[in-house]
């Protein structure tokens, strides 16, 4: 047996073509592994920036896709909690060293040598690159695939996978629940699905906008208040008012107006912007008030299965409009404009036709 | 009886003057405050910045000292804690609202209406300024007074009640115990206790330095070993090491390597530099380590009796230099050539001569 399979995708031959039809080699099933045909991939701004090579270090061809559900085709013999016909998703990570004390510690995400990628990774078996869920099924490590709770919509599910653990790790971490007061930067992908987690969790959330006509949506999504942050006012009244602060935005941005809304001992999290921080940081409200700002990246396996069941229990998942895979190069330049409410998500039913 | 008492004290009329002997005026003890005979009184680098106004904001006459070790000599109808003859300390802070969220979470040093400093805040009941430790004695409401373990040296206690806990509350905050692995940045009066406190605790500490003839110092304090900071590869082995960087620099400085040596989760704790943070702060180690910057500001009442305590049954306390009262602005000139092993404290005694 050929320890390659041929797989139909979508994706990429160079920085600057389209996505297009294209045939990628996949590894066979090993004894570990779950194949599963993916049904729905969610399209994350990462997979723009990757087809694109805007963070440098694609190496092409290129296929995106890191939000994916599907149904389990095929198991390897040493599989235990799969078994063909059950529906299953992964996300960001297909693979991590599994031996250093971030992978010991269910933290794959920061795995000390560096988790695999779900595309544009290195596989550990054919040292060629990953590839992503834009494409018919993929083959990955049982310890990365995740149970999918049966209640949720198929399609809505994906982007927890990555939009949703981004926010919900955080969420988590700084143990946000019942009585917390938190706030949201940014209402993309990634900041609806802060405010529908947080809700859940029982916190209080206001969304920071740069606008007011965000405020609807925001509160249709769970949100209890928004304070419009080019309002000096508005932003003074909350000051020392927030134990989290989810940050979403991609790009570079002042958060020193940010940490004075922050409690004491309060902590805003970056999620979207990776980089240099400009203006500069003012320490003193920071030592003044115990104020913290930290990163965070997506979350590890154990703790997306929380998030899953938990979205499961709560009947939480994304607003999402749904596309066919040809249509994936338009729902770019529209991510590009912001001009998506909230995810885009692809049908992988289009890939067939 | 008049509500005021005359107090001999040694202080500035002008950011440019000596320090020299004066006479002040302080509040005649009220029920709940405790008047204390000042027999040591540490100096802090604030004491130098108050006096010469280089944080503006100063009013003149101006009499430092947050650092403060005496015996009681007076007290109010109201107080219970304290009796005549015991030994009492107070720190930084004389008095706070009581009644905002953070007081009432014992963290009276993040009150939101700012607590009231030792010296150059504004006394309640007689709205001018307060003065601080370099005088013959101070009057302290009961809630503010430290009791002193008996073990300890009196004099090498003084720096606790700043030096002390403003490197022990970040180490409780932060949960450092036995198997935490700590840095200190800087080597001065917060440094040297940070790392005595922290190998109390049972942590490893590092000491970061920018030069190796630190090394036989930091070993004799506690330190389990030095990283020398100009050493790019002492720095690039230390990667992912500490789950927890004092970082006690009081002048701007690059954060970006020290970040590098957080492992997943960590945080780097500024207590010394308030202000502007040059160069530019890198998230993407941040975002893709779960990388916290925070400040700290000295700690609670409850915590800094922790800390004493905590001290005293460990038998630690500062490296002092002792010196009088009249020696106190030699002394400013030696603290900004950093030649002081480790923190001066005054001789309150020779305030009578």
């Amino acid at each position: 047996m050929s320890n390659t399979q041929q797989t139909k995708a979508f994706g990429t031959e160079a920085a600057d073509a389209a996505l297009q039809a294209m045939n990628i080699t996949r590894r066979e099933v090993l004894s570990d592994d779950v194949e599963i045909e993916i049904l729905y991939c969610g399209v994350c701004h990462s997979d723009l920036h990757t087809a694109r090579n805007d963070w440098g270090g694609t190496v092409y061809p290129a296929v995106p896709g890191h939000e994916i559900v599907g149904r389990v085709s095929r198991v390897g013999s040493a599989v235990s909690r799969f078994k063909a016909g059950d529906l299953a998703a992964v996300g960001c990570m297909v693979d991590s060293c599994g031996e250093c004390g971030n992978c010991k510690k269910d933290l794959e995400q920061y795995c000390t040598k560096g988790f695999t990628g779900t595309y544009n990774g290195v596989d550990k078996h054919l040292g060629a690159r990953t590839y992503g869920g834009y494409s018919e099924k993929v083959v990955v490590k049982e310890h990365f695939v995740l149970k999918v709770p049966a209640s949720l919509d198929l399609a809505a599910t994906a982007p927890l996978l990555c939009a949703g653990i981004t926010t919900w790790s955080p969420l988590r971490h700084w143990k946000v629940g019942k009585g917390s007061t938190i706030a949201v930067v940014g209402l993309g992908g990634l900041g609806h699905m802060a405010i529908k987690l947080a809700r859940g969790l029982g916190a209080h959330v206001t969304l920071f906008s740069r606008t007011p006509d965000k405020k609807q949506d925001a509160l249709d999504l769970g949100a209890d208040d928004i304070i419009i942050s080019t309002d000096d006012a508005a932003m003074e009244a909350a000051a020392g008012r927030f134990d989290l602060i989810i940050d979403t935005v991609p790009y570079v941005h002042d958060l020193n107006p940010y940490i004075r809304t922050l409690s004491a001992s309060g902590t805003l999290v970056l999620v979207g912007f990776l980089g240099k921080l400009e203006p500069m940081l003012n320490t003193a409200p920071m030592v003044i008030g115990r104020k913290a700002i930290s990163g965070s990246l997506i979350g590890g396996i154990a703790e997306t299965q929380e998030m899953l069941d938990f979205c499961g229990e709560h009947n939480i998942s994304s607003e999402i409009e749904l596309i066919n895979i040809q249509d994936i190069n338009e729902a770019y330049e529209r991510m590009l404009k912001s001009d998506v409410r909230y995810r885009f998500v692809i049908d992988m039913a289009s890939l067939k036709q």
